[in-house]
């Protein structure tokens, strides 16, 4: 009998915006799995490390940073035999993930190697956009209104052109298109109704408008424009 | 010293979906707060039902069902009373609310009515598309890739252009659009990528290709189209 492969979303970053079932399961894990970003430390796993038991096999994937795909697939493709081995022997492996796994998630790139083989779950997480909602103080979406979710790294052309034809907003890995980002943003006249959120839940959080945003903003970052929110039923 | 108000996001109905910092205070909570529809039971407070103490005194506002807004707003209005009764009694208040509390909840508008006299914690919670996505097992998106997020209650032509324009689409409150809404992604050519999702985590769960849905749809139901997503990095 092969392993179960568990997609398990961490939450925005404080530790007890994890699931009662990730919790679970990451506490039960003999062989959890998670990628680290050339060399540095997983967020996903200091997410979680309270939950981790001492003697779990961690099986960390580094991808290295690089504009060419080569390297990075090489690096889920060794990950993900070593996950496969660890399936076969019969052990579940529980791959953690920041935020939720299908939602930005690297986590889809070990599900499109391995579900067609082994049985596999994805648990289900809160996202930063929730978060950031929550943290901001900004309802999201209500009744009959549209949610736009928008990658930061869209041309301006782009963003411009899908802002403009949106309701609420929410735009994701903000960090070096900042300056792009706000200058689109104010363009349309919008800025007054946007926030910036950095860090959501975690003790470096910053909210602020958007007008009063650092100059340099960490890939965890987003910008919210929730223009069309009516809560007042 | 007045109570604090928190709205609590419990995910999509699996009580083990919920988060480590909603259960812990549901537990705590000497009074907690949900709206019911028309006399019905309240879906947020089945999810929590085994956390909420017994001695809890629960605040409950029934909601008509009306075309018209002002029913809804005097129950809300009734509720929000209710509830800053308990608050300036120096009572904490834990708002039950499914899914999560900024993304399609009521909640909104509890906090539209006491958040600028209260001190106001909004714990994020598990979407219902996160949640489908997950049982589905189809990533929403990845990379630089778009997600639209629709209510099914939409006219049939802005749902055809919103549909359209986008990568990838999550459709909510199908219930009684689901022949609109099908006819509009078959009309588009779009009828294979698209899943139905209906009560996700709950034991009456339906996942299934869109062309084989139930001919009637609760309102807890969900079409996700991810014809943009390309996980294989």
């Amino acid at each position: 009998m092969s392993g179960v492969l568990y997609g398990v979303g961490l939450g925005p970053g404080a530790p007890d915006l994890i699931t009662l079932r990730a919790a679970r399961l990451i506490e039960g894990a003999r062989v959890v799995a998670y990628p680290t970003l050339a060399g540095g430390q997983s967020f996903a796993r200091s997410i979680a490390a309270d939950l981790i038991a001492p003697a779990a096999v961690e099986i960390v994937m580094d991808v290295p940073m690089s504009v060419e795909r080569a390297p990075a697939q090489a690096a889920y493709d060794a990950g993900a035999a070593r996950i496969a081995a660890a399936l076969e022997a019969g052990d579940d492996v529980v791959c953690l993930c920041e935020g939720d796994p299908f939602f930005y998630g690297s986590f889809m790139y070990l599900f499109a190697r391995l579900s067609d083989r082994f049985r596999c779950e994805v648990v289900p997480g809160v996202t930063s956009i929730a978060a950031c909602a929550a943290r901001a103080g900004r309802p999201l979406v209500a009744r009959n209104e549209r949610l736009t979710v928008l990658p930061g790294p869209l041309p301006e052309d782009e963003l411009r052109d899908r802002i403009a034809g949106a309701e609420s907003v929410a735009i994701m890995k903000v960090g070096r298109h900042l300056a792009k980002i706000r200058n689109v943003i104010a363009g349309l006249g919008l800025l007054d109704a946007a926030v910036y959120v950095e860090r959501a839940s975690l003790p470096q959080e910053v909210v602020c408008p958007l007008s009063e945003a650092p100059e340099t903003a960490p890939y965890f970052s987003m910008i919210l424009l929730t223009k069309g929110a009516d809560p007042w039923l």
